[in-house]
């Protein structure tokens, strides 16, 4: 990857989803990059992108990434979609002249750094696991990997049962003489999400057992799982590292893109552009959730066919 | 509606779907036109519809309507999708010259024969709620409905998480020493769906109950929800009817289509063909367990843009 030689001190980041489960990549980049521009466009007209082609996938990521690069400026892009870093980023790293980062490697390559003995597990959608992509970067830096799609998983976050939503919904409504610590797993919504978890880590730990593999590291392989992190880390066995593949590619993208004096730029505001090709108002509702703090005006935009 | 005057005794009977959930429809018709042709077509590569504008779904519905009469020969259309009933009817019947029947109305006419409060609730996704067809339907009739989506239950049916499945996976996995009735109900599986289902059913009712409202009858508005029936009338309060909209369509297609004198007809076998416009072995792989059989060769079409 080449870094542009006349980087400027306030870089612009394009960052680029079919929906906005991307936003919690985003989220991890407004961490760890406080000073730079983002861009944000969510292709949420053409979502899901993981029931269809390879070529097609490859020609609508590479019209956002143009949209990004020509027409908003951004000096970088981070492509955050399993199933575009899966299936696009060639495409993508072709149809534009600036740095490209996916999120899947910098995933495999922090399991490889956290995993002791080599065996890796892998939650993603249907299509992320269909590509074996992330089997595959595993492989490349000697680790085994057993990857297995958990599909109730994005519409129990898009439905908001997650502690996230019933924290806030308990704050909402809480009495003030309530002083006791709430407690939030009670809800049924979350704990319908924390039976859904366990079903499936219970049937994924049992089939690496019977490969004979002794994972100790699990990949969080789809943007919208962090909000699912906390109750995943309390049902993964004593000891297993969860990797959450959304905050490794920020990490990778500040040492890739730069930033690392940032003490020493302006404190100049956070930029933040938000761009739709579709259902802004779907965006603007449950973006929110994903980014951490309102996504504000949600703009739509047209990329054609 | 007009009948063609030169109708068959052996009808061609077109039946549509953005997707495959609509194969309940088509199991509903074949029990009741045991000597009709069918020909179904699923345009998988545009599913979901939900999350489109009303005149690109228009669009889509009318070329899938225009394959079955202009090339299949169908005399007649069933549109076995929620989302295409509510918002692409009038644009399907312009396009063909045949008889067209949706779910919605005959979902709500059975609606009306079964309620005695005239107080009707109806669960269907979210893209069906928000047109309110179901709400017009029923308000036609001098009926009040109370509509809630309910995101979960389709990817939860598309999971196989019903109890049709795990009775087909214990019969498959069931030691012959084994006499007790086996406790379907009792797969992790299976409960997470009864607890979604309970929560959902729950929140209706007291929405119900918060607006003055008295209701004694259910409406499935979704081509899914079938396979959850028997999960459904446990769930509900004694007394509730549950109105399957897919049974509803197929009596009322019975009833405007002919063959009301099937016994005079020749036994002909039933024929049955398949379309799909992208992802043919997903179809096959999930459509059978909505059809309740194998549902054959499935045959890839490509309509266009």
């Amino acid at each position: 990857m080449t870094i542009p030689e006349n980087k400027t001190t306030t870089p612009t980041i394009g960052v680029f989803d079919s929906g906005f489960g991307g936003l919690t990549v985003l989220r991890a980049l407004l961490n760890h990059m406080p000073h730079a521009r983002f861009v944000f466009i969510g292709d949420t007209a053409r979502l899901p992108y993981g029931s269809k082609s390879q070529r097609t996938i490859a020609r609508y990521a590479a019209q956002s990434a143009r949209f990004l690069v020509n027409e908003q400026g951004a000096e970088y892009l981070v492509i955050a979609c399993n199933t575009a870093s899966a299936l696009a980023l060639d495409a993508i790293k072709e149809a534009v002249p600036v740095p490209v980062l996916g999120v899947i490697e910098p995933g495999a390559e922090a399991a490889c750094g956290a995993s002791r003995t080599g065996d890796v597990l892998v939650i993603a959608t249907d299509a992320t696991v269909q590509s074996h992509a992330y089997a595959a970067a595993c492989r490349a830096r000697g680790l085994r990997a057993l990857e297995k799609a958990c599909p109730l998983l994005v519409p129990l976050v898009e439905e908001g049962w997650t502690e996230t939503e019933a924290c806030a919904a308990q704050a909402a409504s809480a009495s003030p003489q309530v002083t006791a610590t709430p407690r939030v797993a009670a809800s049924p919504q979350v704990a319908v999400t924390a039976e859904v978890i366990r079903i499936y880590l219970t049937e994924l730990i049992a089939e690496a057992a019977a490969l004979g593999m002794n994972p100790d590291t699990l990949v969080l392989g789809c943007t919208h799982y962090p909000l699912l992190r906390s109750l995943i880390e309390r049902t993964v066995p004593s000891g297993m590292r969860v990797i959450d593949s959304a905050e490794s590619a920020a990490e990778t993208a500040v040492h890739l893109f730069g930033q690392q004096d940032s003490a020493a730029l302006p404190t100049a505001p956070q930029s933040l552009r938000c761009f739709a090709t579709d259902s802004v108002e779907k965006f603007g509702r449950l973006g929110s959730r994903f980014l951490g703090w309102p996504v504000g005006n949600v703009e739509l935009v047209d990329l054609g066919g």
